[in-house]
Parts: structure tokens; C-alpha cells; sequence
């Protein structure tokens, strides 16, 4: 499998399911910025006509595309790892939060506040309209371990939602279990591994970034 | 089962499904402004902590919510409608579609065009954001009669979203293999009878609440 990705970007989400599979697959880091892959320089607009990670290529050449499909596939190649239930009203439920985290975390909440190029209106608009998801999602999470009973890809795609706070004004600590829940998923070894492989890719693509502006400002003032 | 739904909203997915299914449900109406069911005039609270059609009940008694489970939960249910693929890469391919009419379309660039409370701004925003969704789109509907190799709930989920554009600024005719597909969709016997049902609904809905507004101007004005 090829796994395309980019730094704490929704597609860690795959990889915790990568790793808790213990799969193998050959990563492609997507720089957010460019659509240009690493460190083969390619464009990533022939892989994906969206430009969106994460994308998963199969190893008969199938192009996966969105979290909710991935995440399920994956589950589906690697039952041992019991990442989701097979059937019936279990695997509805997955399916139920796999939508909500989509939608109404992700999608609803999150985009707007992340995007640099959101005007101020947007996120006012965004945190009244979506804030309140949290309030639901933290009833859910009181006296539970996992969104479901057991570890499934709806928790890895929630904890590389809700990792993304830290760069908003949401405050995880202002929902206690949701801030219990997230610490606690991040103690888990694909969790943190996942996490500390991708900051580190993150903090290299924001010095890459960096330097390009640097370079780009030093090349107009010759 | 009981089917919760609000006119012309998302909900009519389900609609669809049910009709194609020939599954027999009970129809509880949610008035999207009082979040109160007709006509028994319960608190639809009661039924769904976010306030969001569609909820299906099932015969045991589980409610389900989400577009994408409910949809994938009434195609498993009634397998001889053939409205999802069972398993392997066409289930992943639904998967796939759902996703992507429920996050870029639905929830990405159809909810903030059709709120009356959302700024400018965010219609601006939004429509720079996702309008290239459709161009995708287009190019996935030429030359195709479904978005996969035959009917399944992902056209039914469709269809129900296209529906909303007559509400905003975007024309349809601008991409020809969509306003094709949404026409011809249109002229399938359910999508038919699903939406005059629910666009008489609607109306009626329209004139309660106009009605509603005027008794509230009178009495302030005694």
C-alpha cells in the first residue's frame, strides 16, 4: 500500500490504524502548501483531483480517497486488529460517529477555525453555530473509554480531530471528558508514536515554509 | 420503524430509500424552527440531543442517526433493493461518496448558503471554498447515469442535497453532467414521489411559520 499523508493533518488518523493493524506501507509526505510529495517532488494533484490527503493506493493499484472509507477498509484488511466491528448495529454505530466526527467535528468545526484564510466573521459564525457539538460529544464520552466499546478507527480519526484545538481558541479542558479521553488515546503506543513522527514532520514543513518566505522576501529586495 | 424527518432537509435520503426499499415506516415531521415532531407535538429533543433529522427508530427500539449510517443501515436491512454494494472495494466505493456529499457538499458547501443567520462573509467564504467541489462532481457524473455502476444511497443522498442549490446562488445548469443527473434522477419514480410529497410538506411548513409570524406581530401590537 501507498499511504499519502501530511503532518497532523486528518490522515493521522490512517496511519494510528496503520500502525495498530501493524501493516505495512510506504508513506508519502504531502506538503499542505505546495501539493507537492516528498521527498520525490511529485505532484500530488495526479494522485488526488482534490488535492486532499489522506489517499490510500492498494496493492492492486485502487485509489482510496475520504477518512470514513479509508479508516473502514483498513479495519476490513486487517481484522485481527479488531479496528471496527464487522456487521450489524455495531458497525452502524462506528458508521454513526464516523459521520458525526466527519461532519460535525472535522468539516463543521474545525476547517474554518484552522484555515489561516477564514475571515474573522467565519470563525465567530463557526464557534456559535458548532460549538455545542462538544457538549454533546463530551455526554458521550463521560464514564467511557472509547466513542464505541472497545479502541476502534473512530477514535483514531477523533484524537487527530481533536488534537487540532491547541491551534484554535478551544479549550479541551473546558469539556472534561473530552480532555480526559484525548490525554488518555494519546497514551496509547500508536497514538503517541503516530504523534511524535508527525509533529516532527510538521515542524520541518513549517522551517521549509519558513525559508521559502525568507527566500522569496530576499530574491524581490536584490 | 419510525422515520424522522424535516421537508426537503437531508432526511429526504432516507425518504428515497425507504420508498425504493418498499419498507413500511411510521413519518414523525420535525418543524426545523420549533425542533417540535407533527402531529403529536412532542419535543424532538427528546429524540435527538443535536436536533438533527434524520433519526430512524428501529423495531427494537435503537435510533439511529447520520445520513451515511441510516442510509447504509436501510440498504443492509433490504438487500433485494440493491441499494448498496454488500462488502470489498464497491462498499468502499460508497463509502467513499457518502462521505464526500456529506463533508464537502452538504455540510462543506450547502449548510452555511442555507442558513438565514449566516453572514456575507460566510457565503463569500464558502463558496470560494467548496463551488470546485461541483467541477469534481461534474467530472464524475459525465458519461455515468449513478455516481456508482447502478442506483444506491449515495444517489439518493444526492439527489437531496442538489435539491438545495434553487435555494442559492448556484445554478445547476453551469455543470451540464449534474443538472443532467439531477433531472434524470428527478424522473426516477421515488426521487418523484419522495420530493412532491415532501415539497407539499414544505410549503405547508412555510405557511405555519409565516402564519406563526403574523399572530406574534398582532399580539404585540394590541
Amino acid at each position: 500500500m501507498d499511504f499519502y499523508f501530511s503532518p497532523l493533518a486528518c490522515s493521522l488518523a490512517t496511519r494510528i490504524a496503520l500502525y495498530e493493524a501493524g501493516a505495512s506501507a510506504r508513506f508519502f509526505e504531502v506538503d499542505g502548501k505546495t501539493k507537492r510529495t516528498l521527498p520525490d517532488d511529485a505532484s500530488f494533484w495526479e494522485v488526488s483531483a482534490l488535492g486532499l490527503v489522506p489517499v490510500l493506493r492498494t496493492d492492486s493499484g485502487e485509489l482510496i480517497t475520504e477518512n470514513a472509507a479509508i479508516l473502514q477498509y483498513l479495519a476490513d484488511q486487517f481484522p485481527l486488529a479488531a479496528l471496527a466491528p464487522a456487521s450489524g448495529m455495531a458497525r452502524t454505530r462506528l458508521q454513526e460517529w464516523l459521520c458525526f466526527i466527519g461532519t460535525e467535528l472535522h468539516k463543521g468545526l474545525f476547517v474554518p477555525l484552522l484555515d489561516p484564510s477564514a475571515p474573522a466573521e467565519v470563525k465567530a459564525y463557526t464557534l456559535t453555530k458548532y460549538m455545542g457539538r462538544l457538549d454533546y460529544l463530551e455526554q458521550r464520552l463521560r464514564g467511557r473509554e472509547y466513542v464505541l466499546d472497545g479502541f476502534t478507527v473512530a477514535d483514531a480519526y477523533l484524537v487527530a480531530v481533536l488534537n487540532w484545538s491547541i491551534a484554535t481558541s478551544i479549550k479541551l479542558a473546558d469539556w472534561p471528558a473530552i480532555a480526559a479521553y484525548h490525554k488518555r488515546l494519546h497514551e496509547r503506543p500508536s497514538v503517541a508514536r503516530a504523534f511524535a513522527e508527525e509533529l516532527r514532520l510538521y515542524q520541518q514543513e513549517q522551517a521549509r515554509h519558513s525559508r521559502a518566505a525568507t527566500a522569496a522576501v530576499e530574491s524581490q529586495s536584490v
